[in-house]
């Protein structure tokens, strides 16, 4: 019998069983933060049994236990069993990650891939075959205007304001130390959403005075949920496909250019380019592709998802630097940062 | 900078952000098997283009590449790129497993999974809540006939029979060697379903006459659809319930009793030891948890599964011990395979 053989009736089915099965640990965590398990554990003095649990939470004590079962098994939370009762308590990762008033939370990005990027993707068969969104089909939404499907309320814009929020809070440093901004003095971050990303560059560069321009209604919303006391940056409102582009050193696109289709993002860069200060530049922050089509998988999965819920998708290194060059932007610099998104400087 | 601190900050996030990716991950392999992809590449002389899979399989060109470029990123499909046009083509695990007429096909419990757990799955916190089944809010059926649900339509009672029978072609074999069963002589599988795991115990059992016994329907579908050519198994049509069970030496229940309450199946098992032949047995096939409540991780999965879907969940290996000497069965013998099913054997 040969390796191949042995190797392939063993092991294969065990492994697509496991690509079968990952949407439902996926499930397990989003459920366990809608409901308030991390939050509850954290707040607690001392490990709680699935039936104190069950009552604090209003759940059913054989469901709760189960799902405690999950997160303790993926080691999200922990057990210790006491004469045949179990008792829960919680772990680092979830303390520092998975409650609402972890120091760095991502509860936000938990929700809206919960209720809005899970039911998105129960209709990927459909996105694949039309081409298109799936807006209209998951939530009654239109397809065409993507923004009005995500900030269809203003508890929806807040959802998707946080997740934005908890991705720069995250990954932001990355993005703004992947090359040295020190030269750019006046910086607007378009479509800058709750700040946060505008926020470490202000950190990073002192001396920089930097502002988030983005629609009226997220801008107000911002200022009512996500400003902070002494907050180092400035919020303006506008619309940077319809409206004027102020002049400044440097613009910031981050997660911007994979929204929108090819045509709208060449007449965006040409836009800025217009506007930008002589010797000024422009930062785009994406998730790159590999050139040869072969991952990174987070990436491609990423694009699919641009698929699902947008008009846009993600590109490799070549397809951005075409773009600026396009736009009338020259040496175009590109950034693999090891993490979620990586950097492109141009200047003009 | 202590070590935790560096490793917290850096690699948790990261780790977590996987977790709430994976459901992408299963749906991209599932709605890559509904298209069609597998097969056609399969059968495909040479690699393909995303435009010519698009045409076959009528779906977009944009759709159907970037779902390719996932499953190339998770090494499910492969790609060459020749004068800057990516061209696909299938992999051995794809082609053993992935497309209709594979060898060893899981295209049944893959489209199981997506058209029906898949679904369910999105009202995980509604289950929790309330503690029972969700098939009312997801498919609008009555939460208390659970094979009503399961069997509501030939098409479904098909894809459901095709997941059993996929199931005990991969882990049969494992299940009927756990232990000799070469004494018993007259075997019947109660709900024995399409009879793949029966013939794998006929196989291996040469001399014992092995029988399926199931509704009158499941059988009915079973001979249609999954009897083979001189098969090496009988079927019976009953209702192991309701109506009689005929004497044997031994009796199979393989994913039955997760499926139910408890008192419902010590009934059953009280039935089944009336029936029993003098130092016969029966033999249990279903996933095992752990006694300390810590996993295994799939097993906490299928448990919590079995709440969004029946009336049952998954046990320890104490619990079967308990209800098989409740109901009179004695030496109670537990073997875990190793596998995704554990095998236990009592006798009379």
């Amino acid at each position: 019998m040969t390796g191949f053989i042995s190797i392939s009736v063993i092991d294969y089915p065990a492994l697509l069983n496991e690509y079968f099965n990952k949407f439902r640990i996926s499930q397990a965590i989003f459920s366990a933060c809608e409901l308030g398990v991390f939050d509850l554990l954290l707040q607690s003095q001392k490990p709680m049994s699935a039936v104190e649990v069950a009552q604090k939470l209003g759940t059913s004590e054989d469901g709760i236990e189960r799902l405690l079962g999950v997160l303790v098994a993926i080691e999200i939370v922990d057990v210790e069993v006491v004469q045949g009762t179990a008792f829960y308590s919680s772990t680092d990762v979830a303390n520092l990650y998975l409650a609402k008033t972890s120091p760095k939370p991502l509860h936000d990005l938990i929700i809206y891939n919960s209720q809005t990027i899970y039911p998105l993707w129960n209709n990927l068969v459909d996105a694949v075959r039309e081409g298109k969104n799936q807006n209209e089909k998951t939530f009654g939404l239109p397809s065409e205007e993507i923004f009005s499907a995500i900030y269809r309320s203003e508890e929806e814009m807040l959802k998707f304001m946080g997740l934005m929020n908890s991705t720069w809070v995250i990954d932001g440093h990355d993005i703004v130390t992947a090359f040295d901004l020190s030269s750019f003095k006046t910086v607007i971050d378009l479509g800058g959403c709750s700040g946060a990303l505008a926020r470490e560059l202000a950190k990073e560069y002192p001396s920089s005075t930097v502002t988030v321009l983005d629609l009226p209604a997220v801008v107000q919303t911002a200022q009512r949920h996500f400003t902070q006391q002494d907050d180092t940056i400035c919020f303006q409102e506008g619309d940077f496909f319809e409206g004027e582009i102020p002049p400044a050193d440097l613009y910031i696109l981050a997660r911007i250019i994979h929204d929108w289709k090819e045509d709208k993002n060449l007449k965006l860069l040409k836009k800025i380019h217009t506007a930008c200060h002589p010797g000024g530049g422009v930062l785009i922050a994406e998730a790159l592709l590999f050139e040869n089509r072969r991952g990174p998988t987070m990436v491609q999965m990423f694009s699919l998802n641009m698929l699902v819920q947008t008009e846009g998708k993600e590109h490799p290194p070549s397809h951005y630097t075409r773009l600026l060059t396009d736009a009338g932007f020259r040496d175009v610099q590109v950034c693999r940062t090891g993490k979620s998104y990586d950097a492109i400087l141009a200047l003009k």
